[in-house]
């Protein structure tokens, strides 16, 4: 099972992709999608870079499923219309290639991946390289979005956990993979 | 020169689409997409409803250009990321599809075609239904992207006037048309 990690931002947008065989986890890739450099400042020209920048993420490195990170309003209404401008856009280009998308919240996240909530941004790039066993440590947006991709690894391992023990469950996780759900 | 007008929306967002032959207009085609009566209440299922509807009419019709409403921060900040995360769903269709996207605030566009720009809803659609010769009134999501497109069109005959008296203005039209800036 092939897993995608989103962090959405419109500046810089962090993904993350890992390979999970069971409780084993094999990184795949990582980086980001700036739509700072472009000359196309304006909004649609950045969009425009974000949807086609996550299309062909999913189209080199081919991920069944994708983990969304769930952005949350902001201090600034404007930046609050923006992040969620470019979270659409990066969603768009996920579901268009009929990824089931599952959302989680940086809280959960790092619950998942650090052991608790609070957790500093360092310290999910540290133990996202752990877990991974990089040479490195994965810049601070990569790190966030393998770490959504290792807290959907975990949260598929529990569900397979379970589909194994009753019938209902697995033909819930069978719909699950196979995208009928979301 | 055909253009496609979007008004976007979480639960609808209208699309409206006409052809202008200089200062003559013609409707093409308007409606809406809506996405509250699919089973996928969740947010990718909306996304994906959304940006598919929005492909589905740029296949179908052809537009050469597009135009959407600018929208603004709400009152409730939830409902501003639930919007913003539609209109870049919505935005990325176009743009996907090598749209050039122009852009105008509810007053621009009101100020373009009723005239002043506090008009109420149903000014706006008596006055589409007018320009366009349509036999009945247009709902409202849909004559406000009619609207957003008629817009377009006046802001495009202005910039084709500008275009013939001026080498340079020509220039930037040429490039304007082409898509090279959004």
């Amino acid at each position: 099972m092939r897993i995608l990690g989103i962090d959405p931002g419109l500046r810089t947008t962090g993904f993350g992709v890992i390979e999970c065989d069971g409780p084993k986890l094999h990184y795949v890739a990582s980086g980001t999608i700036s739509t700072t450099k472009h000359e196309l400042g304006d909004l649609p020209g950045r969009i425009k870079v974000l949807f086609e920048g996550v299309r062909e993420v999913v189209q080199r490195y081919a991920p069944q499923q994708a983990a969304m990170e769930i952005v949350f309003v902001n201090v600034n209404p404007q930046s609050t219309l923006l992040l969620g401008q470019a979270r659409g856009a990066a969603m768009a280009a996920l579901v268009s290639a009929d990824l089931p998308v599952s959302e989680y919240t940086a809280v959960q996240m790092k619950k998942g991946v650090v052991g608790h909530g609070q957790a500093k941004k360092e310290q999910v790039q540290e133990m996202v390289a752990r877990l991974l066993a990089l040479p490195g440590l994965p810049g601070k947006d990569a790190a966030d979005a393998l770490g959504l991709a290792i807290m959907h690894a975990h949260a598929g391992h529990t569900m397979a956990a379970l589909a194994a023990a009753t019938p209902l469950s697995r033909r819930q996780h069978a719909q699950y993979r196979g995208g009928r759900t979301y």
